[in-house]
């Protein structure tokens, strides 16, 4: 779009806001925030967090002397007009694209990016390591988290503050409140908030704040009985248990209370947690009135805000695995279903709204999700926990200490396994067949269609005696037409998709149609080949594994995961059973030994060398037939 | 100890504490606390925690209806006084031996058990479910959780008030607020209860208390303005904000009011926290004196309290890991050092003693721990965070999200590798080989003995542009003589120990003194044997592996982990490079696929396979050789 920028156009780093009046900042605010609802339109991504922060990304910038003062934006998706200020406006129509900007912040990518992120709640803990870094080198540096209310849920938060407001480095928390992560927050600190914010008359708090506020820094530390009344008062009460003087709410839109209090918490000698209300998707009529605030958005015209719809095709993977979920919550009233704030990510809205009193969203809180699951099956209740893969590191102690060993069981439905395209290094399910494979008594399935997934919701609701997870890629489906009454899969039986005799591929989740391309590859090539489709790293199917070792010359395992997951356990079993004692061609293709950054899903498959071609140059050369001429054929 | 004990000897189960008088529970009381001074005297065990709730276990159980009412106590370990009046007084002096009770809480060894612990913060995750359960399914019992003011630095015990306040589901939380966890809790929430507890002059407090938590149960929730009052002055607010209704403090040695108070609350009709101060060590002269009020203690006189003395031996790795710490940050400034709540425990206490300002024990907040160490290592600090294996579970989402893909040179030290001992499953160090070597960039050591310890913490000083971790485990390292200079080890190197042709044994970690003796073993057979020590999982030595794998007719790796680790790792190393093209025979020795029960460590290691004699008789059946004659040697 072309809405002139002529203040924006001037500023090539943040040193270029100092000095501006506040009227300035204010225009430079909405040239912000047109050049950011341009930009998005272009590329799509995360748009409203965006917008609700424009005003307090200028002021932070005019007020802080960044990159010096280190500034940690809390899962980074907000970030957006801050990389458009700090020296990145060239580039953030190549947002999330390949090989373009990150949609989070990232150290690699600017200086004004001190600490990465991506997952929620862990900007308080960095910036806290940055506070204590900067004393114990002399430095007079300010750390600046920014966090939104979304991410109090999570523990972590609460674990930084603990310590921070105990070791009283000065350190400023801007706690960016808009009543809104992805959903609607839940849990008793947003009730809160919203007591604090609502109960007392807005503006009449607005003004009560500043007055208050003015005085740190004038009088440095107000006297103790003062304190308390204020926190009282206002508030505060909860942030100052915790070490941290409570400055708040303010108005999130209203440049000149923002620059006003960011100025006298500034040089603050402590801990300090400035509450800042602002309004997701704020200045764009179309966001403003969406129910999401337009959270993650496709290309969209920017004066109607249409979305591009994505054209028509198979159901997405989580729609499967949502709609499997309320079968059998139908047929069992047992059925309960789990989410650490990602109802619509997972799918579990749909099953809310079937369900409302059995579907639990419990907040940014993945060890309490899976433990209070725990629980639940503890009583007999079949909790299905819908965690992302990448998420679920977060909850691992818990599926370990509370589900593993307790033999407790709960169905971990792992949705965005393997690569996951435009959200990057931070949110690929790369490691979950690893970390949940190794657990005694698990069973760990992967779906390598829609149909399987249906078959292995059925399985994990009849699995009742031990945990079980099933994971699934981000995406459609393959286009398979769906059962009607998707049976119970036998626990620990793959199946034979394509029988050959000389190559064996042994596919263990959503790769399976790359595997039956690259048999067509090598078929052309004369090569018999047999696709073989696992359904289950653990247990393993050991009669399937040694009849393909037996009846092959080359044996490849292929896996959305990292090493040390299913490949690995094959390999483990292959040893273990001496099948590689009188020689095996056997190949582990997994996601290779790098964070891979974002791109087309496609493009990062084929970088990965799980891709149709690579699985059938990777048979080639194991056969060692030096076969330039069948290698080039395969590589197109 | 032949204390008589008429009373308690009348308790079969808590059934039998019904109808008692006061006086009469003050007594049982009485006898409870000698008895199980008497039991841990004669098993050793956590001793402290125990002594501190006898009042409030005999009140809990006399007031409320176990095993139907659901107790949680968290952590576990404070629950030997539990187990004695839950039927399990014939066990209670075979606590933490070899098929003897558990030292933890444990769900297979009673039904007034209903879910384990033994990692701090679980407990009000769990009894949410255990309410929510009960509500779905039209329960009328209650769930109660028990959990120290240690554990409140922990997050997830944030996340699970965060949302139980939110759902209102009659839950009550008991927090045995003792000042202390194992070590001196840390952080602003301590600081918080602290002043809770001194402010107000403790007994005019407890009786105000008593007056207003009776009013509960007589008139439902009291009016909002009464309860704001009430929260201000009583120093609740920081719960009430999160939901709770806030009683206390409370006197945890007092009969009466225990009872009092529990009878109040137990029909709440919302969460209810109970805030009951307990002295660790109770009414055990020599624990109340003590700086860690016995909190783990070996066999013991009761008269005198003197613990029995290990005998004099090599030092523990955790020792050797301290010194070389504190010899690095003697020459570099940069060297700081962080624990989550494990001062003794890590060694961390002794550098701390040394340099006060540059240890953080940032409370039991593992998530936080590791990011805030990746905050610091983004400064160019040099952070050693020193966790237990086990612990590191919590905070995997921060070491892949924070320090990994970030590449910050965060060193991890992780103490108690492999298995533990009396700690039993939930303490063991299983997975973190697996869990860290799928890592992109990570480095990976094991120490085979203590000079390899003192090498290894010197190459992760050394390597500032990535992470690195190394494990040790429990206990002693070998008795070798000390380096007075360690030397850096390069990066991704093994050595081979001891050369020969036939067998090849390829060590990760502090097996090797067993592959050793398995390989004197072996060539008594006329086997001549390779024993290597591969100090690096990550990234693997492939020159040394390609040796092994070439010369030798059998390659077995041995490892103190989980399938998926280690030997993993070489399987698809092998894989990748044809060296399984034609025929190896190749054994992986982990770890075994279940969770092992409490024994002493050597028991331990000769079910899991991974003694000498298991890896001797590994390499003779590989070999095929069928000779019973070989094997049943080796069986001794």
């Amino acid at each position: 779009m072309n809405t002139p920028t002529p203040l924006l156009d001037q500023i090539k780093s943040p040193a270029d806001l100092k000095g501006r009046t506040k009227a300035e900042l204010r225009q430079i605010a909405d040239e912000l925030r047109a050049e950011t609802i341009s930009a998005v339109s272009v590329t799509g991504g995360h748009l409203g967090a965006g917008l609700g922060v424009v005003e307090l990304t200028v002021a932070i910038h005019a007020v802080f002397d960044t990159p010096k003062d280190r500034l940690v934006w809390d899962v980074g998706h907000q970030a957006y007009p801050h990389k458009i200020l700090t020296g990145r406006r060239d580039r953030i129509r190549t947002l999330r694209q390949g090989g373009g900007l990150s949609g989070f912040t990232k150290r690699d990518e600017s200086e004004y990016d001190p600490f990465g992120a991506a997952h929620a709640g862990t900007s308080v803990s960095a910036a806290a390591g940055f506070a204590v870094a900067r004393d114990l080198m002399g430095g007079d540096n300010r750390a600046i988290a920014v966090v939104g209310d979304g991410a109090m849920s999570a523990g972590m938060i609460y674990e930084a503050m603990n310590n921070a407001g105990a070791m009283h480095a000065p350190l400023i928390v801007i706690l960016n409140d808009n009543d809104m992560s992805i959903a609607p927050p839940v849990g008793a600190m947003s009730h809160y908030l919203s007591r604090t914010v609502s109960s007392k008359g807005y503006r009449q708090v607005r003004n009560l704040a500043k007055r208050v506020t003015r005085k740190i820094g004038l009088e440095g530390l107000v006297k103790k009985a003062e304190h308390s009344i204020r926190s009282f008062n206002m508030g505060g009460d909860l942030f100052d248990a915790l070490g941290f003087y409570y400055v708040g709410p303010i108005d999130g839109h209203d440049m000149n209370a923002l620059v006003d209090v960011l100025e006298n918490v500034r040089d603050h000698p402590g801990p300090v947690l400035v509450h800042v209300v602002t309004q997701k998707g704020k200045g764009y009529e179309h966001a403003e009135n969406a129910a999401d605030k337009y959270h993650g958005v496709t290309k969209f015209n920017v004066v109607t805000g249409e979305q591009a719809k994505a054209k028509a095709g198979p159901p997405s993977y989580t729609k499967v695995f949502a709609q499997e979920l309320v079968r059998w919550a139908e047929k069992d009233e047992k059925v309960v279903g789990i989410t650490a704030a990602m109802p619509s990510g997972t799918g579990l809205d749909y099953f809310g709204q079937r369900f409302p009193d059995r579907m639990f969203d419990v907040g940014i809180a993945e060890q309490h999700a899976v433990t209070f699951a725990a629980g639940l099956a503890a009583e007999g209740l079949v909790p299905f926990a819908a965690i992302y893969s990448t998420f679920l590191q977060r909850g691992y102690d818990s599926v370990v200490h509370d589900v593993a060993i307790q033999k407790l069981p709960v169905r971990f439905a792992l949705d965005r396994a393997g690569l996951v395209g435009a959200d990057g290094a931070t949110h690929a399910g790369s490691f979950d067949v690893g970390f949940l494979g190794a657990l005694p008594g698990f069973v760990l399935m992967a779906a390598a269609d829609e149909v399987e997934l249906q078959r292995m919701v059925a399985t994990a609701h009849a699995i009742d005696d031990r945990p079980s997870a099933f994971r699934y890629p981000r995406g459609e489906g393959v286009g398979l037409q769906m059962l009607d009454d998707p049976q119970p899969l036998e626990i620990g039986k793959g199946r034979i998709v394509k029988q050959g005799t000389a190559v064996a591929i042994l596919s263990f989740g959503a790769r399976l149609q790359e595997c039956l391309k690259a048999a067509d590859m090598l078929e052309k090539q004369g090569l018999s080949t047999t696709v073989a489709d696992a359904r289950f790293a653990k247990p393993l199917d050991e009669a399937l594994l040694a009849q393909l070792a037996k009846n092959h010359e080359v044996l490849i395992t292929i896996e959305e995961g990292a090493k040390g997951g299913f490949g690995a356990f094959v390999l483990h079993s292959l040893a273990e059973h001496g099948q590689l004692d009188k020689g095996l061609r056997v190949r582990t293709l997994t996601l290779p030994d790098v964070f891979q950054d974002h791109d087309s899903p496609d493009k990062m498959y084929e970088f990965a060398g799980l891709d149709a071609r690579s699985i059938a140059a990777t048979a080639i050369k194991a056969l060692g037939r030096g076969d330039e001429r069948a290698l080039k054929l395969i590589a197109g």
